[in-house]
């Protein structure tokens, strides 16, 4: 891994463990076991580090965005479900997410990748035959943000599968059947 | 108000504004005016402050959970029209879910809020006449949080509230018209 991209997963894996509290130039050095002043050299200021930090999870994230020819309630699931089990990633998403109220700079990083799964879920609803897929892709991506919020910080138990395929089953079947 | 209630007051507004590293005894002190330490003598550790903020939180929240005895996606449009309104108190609640994935003492006090509106949440997929009213009230409360967060956090656009009566009209039509 470049030097780059061991900053940024130790600081995904900070902001996960230990909040944006926890998140500091330093602690990036002393967690990566780099030299002291590592991070500091690649990221100046705490915005420049956060923006690295959003920037590698758009990365990973876009990784699992991948929709084949199946079935969309099986591979909505499976999405859902990667995303999951990489709670790590979700969390730190979530932390950078209300950052990004505070900071415009991070904001517009988030809302372009936001892009990346945003348009896909049009897309997915109008091949799904949505009445308007606009907005159907704009619930589907709320709806979707929901079930991994309560999963990782609501509830705290984790769906199976089953669950994930149930709850989108329910949730394409009411927008697709509305009249 | 009491003492207690300006400090998690401030405390929320300071969630909201700085996030959790703005969130110090000494920052609630000079937001709220009070003197130096009288944080402190209210709540002494940082857990204290959370726990006391967090506690404030849910009575606020417990006012707006009040269902009566119109139609199903009306009442429940206009209790997340109201959640919305107040994105202060929205973004400190999501700062105080992902603080409780660190802090069991926190995340057993997020638990015993959230039945405050879960328990209602499977009443009324029941009266609804949910054929599965556990796992219906629980993706209710999912995809309720996903429209909040995406709309304070995510895509930053605030919803209608004819967009809500949309979205909850096709995610209980999903629920209840599945076989």
């Amino acid at each position: 891994m470049k030097r780059s991209e061991v900053v940024a997963e130790t600081a995904i894996t900070l902001l996960a463990e230990r909040g944006m509290r926890g998140l500091t130039h330093r602690a990036v050095d002393e967690a990566a076991g780099l030299p002291p002043g590592s991070t500091s050299n690649l990221a100046r200021t705490r915005a420049a580090l956060l923006e690295l930090t959003l920037a590698r999870l758009a990365e990973l994230e876009a990784a699992v965005f991948t929709v084949g020819e199946g079935d969309l309630v099986e591979t909505l699931s499976k999405i859902l479900m990667t995303q999951l089990k990489d709670r790590r990633r979700t969390l730190a998403r979530y932390e950078l997410a209300l950052e990004a109220t505070r900071r415009p700079e991070l904001r517009a990083i988030y809302d372009r990748t936001g892009a990346q799964f945003r348009n896909p879920a049009v897309a997915l609803m109008a091949a799904a035959g949505s009445p308007d897929p606009v907005r159907h892709g704009r619930q589907l991506v709320a709806f979707s943000e929901g079930i991994m919020f309560d999963a990782v910080a609501g509830a705290g138990v984790e769906p199976t599968l089953a669950d994930l395929r149930r709850a989108l089953h329910d949730l394409l079947n009411g927008m697709l059947q509305t009249p």
